[in-house]
């Protein structure tokens, strides 16, 4: 018997990013598409999955198939019905919804629900197998995944205990692209740190005046305060300024802060959080690749 | 001499008011153009001024004219310079910009600027119009305006002391129209009262978790706790409640809240503010023409 291999997927609503992994989750080969579930014709996802991983489904008969992400959505290729809080890679393991895939063992990883302290739920695809991924030690965590909806999630003995939202990312597009706010801006400016801090300190000083502070990302351009170039980065920052200073105030204690993202962003808020006095560590990359070898290895599909 | 008469305009960005005013304000005639600044072809104020009261003009060639609004911006007839707060009605008659229109006596309202605690510029123009037509009173007032960039503003002995915008209107049509919160929205359904009541209670509670709050717009519809039809009466509840929370917070103590807006948003504040346990009135009808009126007054244009 050959060692175990593993077709993982991190299937999003814009991009995948498919990886082939071997012992203990190791990378042996990795491709990004842009074949993100609203991008594929005709919800023909198993066109787009051989496309993607044909030759690796060729030359492995054998490998599992794991995909995390959108793909479980409504408007993904099989629904995967959402797991409960608390949930760990044992209970997101037992939900896998299995996917039909000719003589192969394929399964979507199910995306969390929980609900607020009002009964409010909230929901996650994708970022479950990215936490499972990076922080499987024991202690409490607090994982803040930045993103168009930002998720910030406490995670306990490795198990996801609640999580919040933030739609700071889809807010920023949303302010700068379809609001009087972007007028003034110059949308392709180059990211600047001294507006950025100006925003982050503006925003975490009144997280609940948020509507009326982005006021400021107009007022500043006509008072020549900020120049069109450096309205966007203060807007950024002025968002996630606020992101961090309200979550911060719903946040149960944690032994350890990790930011999981892509470079950029990542560095934009371990930067705010100092800025608000909070010490974090950035995640190690690929870790929805990690996240998705345990979940398999948790469900036994790697014996 | 006949008796004093004024042509005075509330021009905005997307409409205009026009009214002809008699013995202390008394509106003689008034008229809707949907001439707001934006939509002036080729920059021809004077065409468009002509063709919405030339009559009045030719009929009464003594009598002033006085405009307020987005009409005194960078984008509009002539530019009136902002008046700094705290201003009265004679601080404003003092800085009206005077506009050249052949042989009578003809002004543009100047906006307001003010300055936050952490010097942080805010601007309204055309609200400082409809704020001295309906609190010229004595005492401390709050005027709350509500619409596209809501303005809370102190009054005392009828100045502007201060004030500050929320984006609360545009953010709505942002979040709606541009986000992922608008897709199961039913956008043409009509008014759901206890979806909005629901939505002000929510943003009442946590105005600092704003950006996490709005995506209860979402998954409250994936759980099927909210209909389509329901979902943007909750969504505005929501910002409203958030904003006056938030605003509510950084207000000095006022004799009395007064709401100066068009009838269906002055009852929605109205509502929010008396589940905040904020007793409000709704300011009288047209206080734009007795403000203009006011100042006309105050400038020594009718005497």
């Amino acid at each position: 018997m050959s060692a175990a291999r593993l077709i993982g997927l991190d299937w999003g609503t814009s991009s995948l990013r498919a990886y082939f992994l071997g012992a203990e989750g190791s990378i042996l080969e990795q491709r990004d598409s842009p074949l993100g579930i609203m991008r594929v014709q005709n919800g023909d996802f198993a066109g787009a999955f051989a496309q993607t991983c044909g030759d690796w489904l060729r030359t492995h008969p054998q490998a599992p198939v794991l995909l995390a992400g959108m793909i479980g959505s409504k408007q993904g290729w099989t629904e995967a019905p959402y797991c409960a809080c608390p949930a760990d890679a044992a209970a997101i393991a037992a939900a896998l919804a299995p996917l039909p895939l000719s003589g192969r063992s394929a399964h979507i990883v199910p995306g969390l629900s929980c609900a607020n302290a009002a009964g409010v739920p909230d929901v996650m695809r994708g970022e479950e197998t990215q936490i499972i991924g990076a922080l499987s030690a024991a202690g409490s965590h607090l994982a803040v995944l930045p993103g168009t909806h930002s998720k910030w999630a406490w995670v306990e003995q490795g198990a996801v205990v609640r999580f919040a939202s933030y739609m700071t990312g889809e807010i920023y597009a949303a302010l700068s692209g379809h609001t009087i706010l972007g007028r003034m801006m110059q949308a392709d400016a180059p990211h600047d740190p001294a507006a950025f801090v100006r925003g982050v300190r503006y925003g975490l000083e009144a997280p609940q005046e948020l509507m009326s502070r982005v006021f400021s990302a107009r007022t500043l351009g006509l008072f020549g305060q900020l120049s069109e170039a450096a309205l966007p980065s203060y807007l950024s920052g002025l968002l996630i300024g606020s992101e961090i200073a309200g979550a911060a105030g719903a946040t149960p204690h944690a032994d350890a802060i990790t930011i999981l993202g892509n470079a950029a962003l990542t560095q934009r808020y371990v930067e705010a959080f100092a800025i608000a006095g909070m010490a974090t560590a950035a995640g190690p990359a690929d870790c929805a690749a990690l996240g998705l070898w345990r979940i398999a290895k948790s469900a036994g599909l790697l014996a």
